[in-house]
Parts: structure tokens; sequence; C-alpha cells
């Protein structure tokens, strides 16, 4: 096991109902900026319930933050808060609104151009304290300090971690993903999935518990992400599905293992210049990238094949295919294609997302730093 | 799943050399206790590592907790704090060390009787804060809130939990368990085991990733319980000890389940009127509690048999009888007895072991608060 930190302050509420209790998980006497989506919060009511719930607690309003949410959208936000001298902050919606948060927390207070928080690693000095209402288990965003954001005019996608953006606290209620149409659904389950991968999928390091834990958030989304699409209202479905995303990328099962990420990267650019969802730009690059670099995740890859899917007997490479192949039909049977020819795009767009990854220093990607942009290509291609 | 709430903010330093880490982490201008047990610190060298990684800071000592630390001792403790104005506590031991400095951070600024904080479960407006220094996996004190103390001239043993009581921090570092003694770390194995199955093994509730949690520390525990006998300078195996220790009782596999707690009300009385290690105590109770109770937990026994010991085939009494043996060979192959009699205490030490319990009111224990006196005397009995 590599020595590590692990540290996670946030609060979890979670259940059907605790909207409801989040009123003394704010400071008195702050002065409350609400940020939401393209509106289904207010659709569902979910907005409603969360206004009920601060009672006297003053609040102002921010919407319209997008999927892939942009920096554009997101300086509004900046500049309505520090008119208004807000003080605490409340996302309600899914990873993208929570993340935008992150953004808009460190953003209010930074001295310059909060860009250079993305772009240059510009350290945080502080950030405004805020919690967030989760409506789609997917990103984990709610019980960690990372954050992605995109820059419209020039579709850099960055991302930024900082201790002084973890949620104060995230209520997580399963009944709140009732209404999500099942391409969310499924895209959080591969997202989830991914976010696991990228933890796990490594090298051995002799981390017992990190593995187990690891496997065992991906069996209960095998077991539970068909069962959320064909039970919207299945309570114990959403709740483990729910609980199951957060756990994949809060700093637990990454404490002390090697990390990956890879995967991510190669993604966010074609989300960045083809505008796929963030999770079938992963159920895209996964499964390629998994068969381009086999012989150096070979270990992780049999101790995969045999725990989470069953593969224990016969020919090793032969497993490791399986196991692949498994991972692949698995997010198939999501209806999320995992291959680029299935969002209509072609070889020619490969050259353009290897110029971007070039762009953005993405030249050394991976646990072992050796996914160079001839790997990625090579990874690209294979994905077609 | 049910509804719970989840916060644990306790920093994990965790690694070879990570002592070396703790002087930042306590606030500037602290007025340091060092609290620590009967002496083996001292004779180790963690006690000097620790007092060389405070610096400048300045430090009191307060040494000689015992094993199952009692109010007596640990009031001494509290008047040389109050005396001195300490304000921070640093906790370098096992389990009863930090146990014992909970209890010493919540009496200090107590207006009133400390005993009443275990006695009469008054409520603590605050506590001071401390961190620690983790020896010996085992009890999980270190990343959570809870504490037992007893009270020497009465026997009782006795818990507190409060969300004040939590470490800010705490080092995990795996070579500091080199040195101990084989029961000790025996004892540490049993223990978290035991942990496990309080919070895993009581009924059903669709709590998929706790029970997938669950189950992957109880088998990292018996993978790596006996190699940590056989190989004691193994860092990757005390590692993987020392952090699945603290994940059995961090909040963590609790969170949303019926939890059960049985067998540890049942084991304090026979510490508390037979002086047996914790440990001993539960390896004793457990394999007849789960006896006694198979019919309440079959789900989970059935579930247990399968995914802990691989026992899938055959008739489903057979294969929880074997779950039940399987647990009291794995305590026995770690040479703690799992019978009362290992001990030397025979029929005559249940009345009072019942009464004992009468008087502390743990007349309705276990998940579903079903476990009477005469539950209890049964389950005593085949303990035998």
């Amino acid at each position: 096991m590599q020595n590590f930190v692990f540290h996670n302050p946030t609060r979890i509420l979670f259940g059907e109902g605790q909207i409801a209790a989040i009123g003394p998980e704010i400071p008195s006497g702050a002065r409350v900026l609400i940020t939401y989506g393209g509106g289904s919060v207010v659709k569902t009511g979910t907005l409603a319930e969360v206004k009920a719930a601060l009672g006297d607690i003053p609040f102002l309003e921010f919407g319209g933050i997008e999927p892939n949410p942009t920096y554009e959208t997101l300086m509004q936000a900046v500049e309505l808060a520090r008119r208004e001298k807000v003080d605490f902050l409340l996302a309600v919606g899914g990873g993208s609104v929570i993340d935008g948060t992150k953004f808009i927390a460190a953003a209010i207070p930074f001295e310059g151009e909060p860009w250079d928080i993305l772009a240059k690693h510009a350290p945080i000095a502080r950030a405004v304290p805020f919690g967030s209402v989760l409506t789609l288990p997917a990103t984990g965003s709610e019980m960690n300090a990372a954050s992605v954001i995109t820059r419209s005019a020039t579709r850099d996608k960055l991302a930024f971690i900082d201790p002084s953006v973890f949620p104060r606290f995230s209520v997580l209620d399963p009944t709140k993903t009732y209404t999500l149409p099942p391409r969310q659904i499924a895209n959080g389950v591969v997202d989830a999935f991914v976010h696991i991968a990228e933890q796990y999928l490594t090298y051995p390091a002799d981390a017992k518990v990190q593995d187990r834990f690891a496997e065992g958030l991906m069996l209960t989304l095998i077991e539970e992400g068909p069962k959320a699409l064909a039970e919207p209202e299945n309570y114990a479905v959403r709740a483990n599905l729910m609980w199951t995303a957060t756990l994949a990328l809060n700093g637990l099962i990454g404490a002390g293992v090697p990390q990956d990420w890879a995967t991510h990267m190669v993604g966010h650019e074609i989300t960045a210049l083809h505008g796929l969802d963030h999770a079938q730009t992963l159920a895209v690059v996964l499964p390629a990238m998994l068969q381009v670099r086999r012989f150096d995740k070979r270990g992780k890859l049999l101790q995969y094949a045999g725990r989470v899917w069953g593969l224990r007997e016969g020919d090793e490479d032969a497993r490791i295919d399986a196991a692949i192949e498994r991972t692949r039909d698995f997010f198939e049977s999501l209806q999320v294609p995992t291959r680029l020819s299935g969002y209509g795009i072609g070889a020619e767009a490969i050259a353009p997302l290897v110029d971007q990854l070039e762009r953005h220093g993405m030249t050394a990607l991976g646990e072992r730093q050796d996914v160079d942009l001839a790997r990625s290509r090579e990874v690209l291609e294979l994905a077609l």
C-alpha cells in the first residue's frame, strides 16, 4: 500500500425526506445563493422543496448551469454572488451543477482571473462554503473536492481539485432520481463504473481493502444498474445506486493505490470536440484503453475477471478478453454505445482529438505516465 | 437501506514515516498533553519519535492509561490538564489510550461529575481537540467518536459516543505494530472481525454496498490475520490489517443498516468481572450468540456463509452451522480460545454475569432488541 492522506469532511444526509433537514446545516445569518441547472428541478418540485426547507433563511437563485458547465455561465453567478455578498452556496442538481458550484465557490473570493484556477492551477486561498442536494447519482462530486469546467470559447475542458471545495453537506434522497430520463441513469452507472476502474484497474499495490471495496462497488452497479432502468421507482435499487456512485469517487477506494485517469482525459476531449455526454465518452474509451494496455494491467485485469465477472478458469488471455467484452456488453446493455461509430464519429476525428490532447499537455497519462499521444491514438483507433 | 447521516471528519495520515508529519496538524500555540499507556511506546521509541515530531510545540505527558482504561486513572489526567491549561491532547497507543483520551477530552471542560457522561449520557457541550498516533490495529477508535471506560471501584464498563470526540487526525504507521506481542495482534484481528459482524450479521436491509464492504473487510482479515502473526514485519500485511481495523468501525459499514452489538455488551461484563481481554470475550460470545439467534439472522448468516466462507452448496442449516464453526476455527487458529472454559470460567460465573447485565439495563439487546436476560444466559451457557 502506498502512503496516503485521507480526509473527507462532507456530511452526508441520506434517504427519503432528508431535504427537510438542511436548515440546521446552513450557518446562521448566511445569505444563500441556490444554484441549479436547466430547470428540471423546477419541474419536479425539488427546488420548491429546498426553498421550503430553508424557511426564514434568505436566498437568491441562479439557474441555467449547463451539462459540462461552462466558465462563461459560471462567471455570471460569480458576479451575482459578489454583488449580493452571498456567503453560502447551495447546489441543487447533478454533478454538473455541483462541479460548477465548486468553481463559483472558489472564484468568488479569488483575486485575479478565475480561469487560472483551472488553466494554471492557481492556489485557492479560500472558497465560499456550500452544500448540495443531489438529484443525479453519477459523478461523486457531492462528496469530493474535484470539479471539471469547460470554456466554451476555446472548447477547453479542465479540472481542479482543492480541499476548500468539499461540500459542507450533501443530501442524497433516492426518490429525487425517480424522474430522471433513462439516459441519465445509464450514464450515471457508466460514469461511476469507470471512476472505479480508473482507481482499480492499474497494477497490484497490496491494497486488499481498496480492491475489495472497488470490486464490491462494481458488483453493485452490475446488479443494480439494469434494475434502476427497469424499475425507476424501486427505492432500494436507487438508494444502492446513489450511495455506490458517491463512494466510487470520494477518495476512499483511491487512497493508497495507483490511479489511472487516462480514460477520463481522452474522454474529456471527445466531449469538448463532439459534445458527447461525459459517460458516453467513458464507455467508448475504457474498453479500448484496457485492451491497448492489457500487458501493463495484466495482474489487475485477471483479478477483475475473476472477482467481478466470475471468470476464473481457462487461458489467462482469454479471461482478460472476456472481462473486457463483459464490460463492453454491460455498458451496451444500458443502451450506452461503446464505439465512436455509434455516435457517428469516424476516423477523421482522431487527429484533431490527439492534437487537443497535446495542446492540453496530456502526453504522459495513466498510472505509469506512459500513455503518450501515440498510445492515445491507438486507443481511439481501436474505439472506432 | 435505512436513512442515515454519515460524517467522519478525522484526517488519516497513513504509512511509514507519517509521525514526522504531525506538527502542522496541531493548532499553532497549542499546549499539548501527550497521553499513553503502560510504557511500551517508551521502549519502542515511538514516544520519542512523536516528541521529536512536535519540534517546538510545548507538551506535557501523562502515562499509565491501562487496558480497559479506568475512570480513576483518567481523572488524574483531567486534573493535570485543567491545572496546566492544556488545549490539545495527543494519544499515543492503542484503542484503550485513544478511548481514554476521548474521555479526558470531554471531561476537561465538563461542568459537574464527568462520570455522568458515561452513566447518565450527560450532554457534552464541547471537548478539547485531540489527535492520535495508533500503535495497535484493533478497535477503530482512531477514526470514530466512541469510547468505552471502566470504573474500577464498581466494575462498571460503559460507553459514550459524541461527535465532539472524533480525533482531528490519526497517524497509522504499520511499522509501529511490528513489535506488538502476538496476543495483541490476534486480539486486534478478532476485535475488528466482531465489529464487522455486529454491523453485518443482522437482517437484510437492501444495503448492497455496506454488505460488500463488510464482506471485503472480513475476507481481508481472514487472509491477512494469520500472516500478520507468521510474518510480523511484513509491511503490506500489517498495512492491510491496520486499515481494515480502522474501516471496520468508522461508521461506513454501519451507515443505513441495522446494528446488533449484543456480543459486545455481554463481552463487556465478562471483562469487568473476570478480566479477560476485550477481544477474548468477543471470541467467546460471538459464535454462541450467532448459534442462539440463527433463526432471526438466517438470511444474513446464509449470505455470510456463501460470500465470506465460500459455502454455497447443500442444506441451508448445515451451511449456517459450518459458517459459525469456520468463524470459531478462525479465532482459534489465532490462538484466541472461544469458550469460557478456555479461560477457566465455569457455569457458576453465569448468574453473576446475567445480574451485571441486568444492573446495567442490558435487557433488550440486539438489532431487534429481543435479546433479553434469558437469551443472554442461553448464550453464556452455550459458550461454556
